[in-house]
């Protein structure tokens, strides 16, 4: 079946919304912790984190022009930080609810249930309960025309995580930390492994990598 | 256990690779397929696709300065068209095969085991063997100055699915789909289901959804 532009013109606003938010498949699932400069925290469920670079450090994330990220992305602007906290599976449905319209001005903290963690010279919140927790700085915020939205580019400055989840070799491994991924707007996910692979040469057969 | 950036810093260059590439967690996976103005097609694997818009129906991607991604992009720049295909279980290793740096010029498609689907009045080749293939065409290239990355963000022009894969409203199912996700470089994954919940509102507790 192919489905073109013209049908998808055509789809009702949430059919299409479903439709173009799961089509690339599974996404980066973090929390997003704030505070303004009048000390209020907030806490916002996002799924559209990527990978910009390594070094240095950077990591992007995608605000629309019409939600609840207002408050968020109001106060990276302000305090110039915000954290990045992963999703546990015994408490998702907690972090879903951090996605619901609370007024401007409340948290989601308290209310939904989980506990800041702060760190010295670090304004804005972490998310206690989460076993990888990013600090960083905004470095870049992008307009993109064609649609209103804004890419905010920002520098890792800060992980917390326990040293139990780091490979020998730098790697995260997200199954011990049992972070939670999603597709789509609502549909959360656990992962199982399949395999880590060495790296790809012309000619050879990729193999399995040995555990670090 | 608190990781600072200056220790981020003084990391050796692999480390901090699987390191800062692993962190924010379970990414899309996709295969990009292009074609050169010569008709020379190139398939690339990648990591970095986000969400930007659902109207426009609006996809992002990462570009690096210093890799074999130059094809692809090459390629996106001359026809202003690509494919995005989605990795299965069966073939996960002949996929990272696509990450190695064959010589330019030479397509991944036949040396990977990959055949080409092409449907009309489009020029780049989608993956038979990918059970969602997206078609996209180029809409704006952004030059990220803090690392000498592009994002390139393209929309959706055809999507080539099974109805089965497709919900009432909209949801792509990619448990169904067999979709792959990926973590860090190297490391693959299939997903379990947590839940879908239901739309998050103030003071209500999210709920399962039914299956559309």
């Amino acid at each position: 079946m192919i489905i073109n532009r013209s049908q998808i013109e055509e789809m009702d606003k949430r059919y299409r919304a479903n439709f173009i938010n799961s089509l690339p498949g599974y996404k980066c699932l973090n929390m997003v912790g704030t505070i303004s400069n009048d000390g209020i925290t907030n806490l916002g469920l996002f799924n559209s984190v990527f990978h910009v670079g390594a070094n240095p450090p950077l990591l992007g994330m995608v605000f629309r022009p019409d939600t609840p990220d207002h408050d968020t992305l109001k106060n990276i602007n302000e305090t110039g930080q915000y954290t990045l906290n992963n999703v546990l599976p015994e408490w998702y449905a907690q972090a879903h609810q951090t996605s619901a319209s609370f007024p401007s001005g409340v948290s989601e903290f308290t209310p939904c249930g989980f506990t800041k963690h702060y760190i010295d010279q670090f304004k804005p919140p972490f998310v206690q309960q989460s076993t990888v927790k990013i600090g960083l700085e905004l470095r870049e915020c992008i307009d993109i025309a064609l649609n209103n939205t804004k890419i905010v580019i920002g520098e890792v400055i800060h992980v917390i995580i326990d040293f139990v989840l780091l490979g020998a070799d730098g790697y995260v491994d997200h199954i011990k930390a049992k972070t939670v991924t999603v597709a789509g707007l609502d549909s959360y996910f656990t992962a199982n492994v399949l395999g880590r692979l060495t790296y790809a040469k012309p000619g050879e057969v990729p193999s399995l990598l040995k555990a670090g």
